[in-house]
């Protein structure tokens, strides 16, 4: 079996789309686009061991998921950066180095999963590359949207005075979220067409980390109210001895949107919200630096959150 | 050495292009997109061990590269699939998975490498993706092009009658070409610009192997002449007991495309030919099946070339 009859196999799963010219199978996929619509491309690369454990070959191992988790989870996580620019996913194509032994049956699990979350978002899976080798799994998804009238919303945007907005309770994705999560795609369509998002980042390094690159891009401070972030049950179920907070500070993959907007159309969100909740947790400083206000003290909050080390 | 401080390495060395509106560092990067041109999207993933092999640690390793060479290809392969539609590259986004030890200078290596092709074709590298892990180096690309006004060549529209041209001599691309090859893209664009180009494939699995993709995409026969077939220096200084024809026909990585055109705009090519090197080495068939005619003699051909097996 090699890796045409997958070719073929996939193919024979590939929905058509309108706007899908051409999909797997040729040396690139053609997509005709929309006139006037920016285009945005993001990429991912899921490694076995470092971002994720196969339950199949791991059983029992702390966050570990199935092929077909790791195949939805593969492709979530780029349709969350999609959502962080309030655009709309359109389509992906998706790399795998496989395993030799047992990398047919994983494919297509991984497909499986892939095609659940890409059906949920009105996604083709217009091309990709497979490969086996003797390493571990590899996947790499890259992930092409339109930008709606209204353009992409970056995370440069933020101004002092700006009220921050997070969509949803932090901490302890590690338990279950960080494989079945819903990418906030609908929910960032909805507020930037509700009000003019300033700026805009996805949880996946962690809130003060996430939140410290939106201060840099923005040029400006922030600061987040401790008492105002929405902690997850599952921040308060982790088994080790960090708190709730620092959790829901530092854990990553979350993948809620948190976004800048002015007090007024702050107001306005909070008063007839387009979508359920959304959390006020900070605002954005004239003075550059990330702090934590807790107990009426203002303190600067290192950004906690996961970094990949090169030596 | 974190993630974070090799993005800003690879900002400050990122060029500003009038189409990219955000580059490397945010969630996405967004591109304006010419109205009236289709997408083209295509990926491929270089995986250590399987599809190349660092000169750095394993010197002397036939075919092995350096981690710039490398990370040449890993653009250049990508480019040849853009070439293989007669499309304009425009932007690449770029995911790492790199050892822990030594993996930044590996990352530096690889990007320069790239960039030297990317700013041969004025393509942008827009994003990317910057990971560590105990695994040996993966490198994926994603790229992104543009249709001309003529639109994509597919390997779909080759037809009875229709000859088949190639664009340089094969074989033997071990021996050096596979690391140095130059993408046709432009020769595809001045072949595309001078006559309809019925049908394309870049040949990277072998010309047997590609030839029958054309032959199955197309729904038609295609014979091969032996002694038309050009073959390169290369391919004759082959070290082992197949001939220098055996090498023509099943080696990869040669990176030159292969075309279908009618017989009057073979002509013209051949009579005031817009690039060098074009070489007729056969036609298409009403009768289904891959043939060389060899000697007089019309014998089957088999898909020579490599493939990925999966277990």
């Amino acid at each position: 079996m090699g890796e045409f009859a997958f070719i073929d196999w996939l193919r024979q799963r590939t929905p058509s789309a309108e706007r899908v010219l051409l999909g797997p199978g040729d040396d690139t996929a053609v997509l005709r686009w929309p006139s006037g619509t920016d285009c945005l491309i993001t990429t991912d690369m899921l490694l076995e061991g470092s971002c994720f454990r196969l339950a199949d070959t791991h059983p029992g191992s702390a966050g570990a998921g199935t092929a077909r988790q790791i195949g939805r989870k593969a492709l979530a996580v780029n349709l969350s950066d999609i959502a962080a620019m309030a655009g709309i996913p359109r389509a992906a194509v998706v790399s795998v180095g496989l395993p030799r032994r047992g990398g047919r049956s994983l494919a297509e699990q991984i497909y499986l999963g892939m095609r659940e979350m890409a059906d949920a978002f009105d996604t083709a899976i217009v091309g990709g590359d497979t490969n086996s080798w003797d390493g571990p799994l590899v996947i790499n998804v890259a992930l092409l949207g339109e930008t709606t009238l209204r353009g992409a919303v970056s995370r440069k945007g933020a101004r002092p005075g700006d009220v921050l907005i997070v969509t949803g309770p932090l901490g302890g994705s590690i338990l279950g979220k960080h494989l079945d999560f819903t990418p906030r795609v609908q929910e960032a369509l909805a507020l930037h067409a509700a009000v003019d998002l300033h700026a805009a980042i996805d949880i996946s390094d962690g809130l003060a980390a996430d939140v410290a690159h939106l201060s840099q891009e923005s040029g400006c401070g922030i600061v987040l109210r401790a008492e105002s972030i929405p902690i997850a049950d599952a921040a308060r179920a982790m088994p080790d001895k960090r708190s709730p907070l620092e959790h829901a500070l530092g854990d990553g993959e979350d993948f809620e949107i948190v976004f800048a907007v002015s007090p007024a159309d702050a107001a306005t969100l909070l008063h007839s919200p387009p979508i359920p909740g959304l959390t006020v947790i900070g605002e954005c400083l004239a003075e550059t630096g990330l702090w934590l206000e807790k107990d009426g003290q203002r303190l600067p909050l290192p950004p906690l959150g996961y970094v990949h080390e090169l030596e």
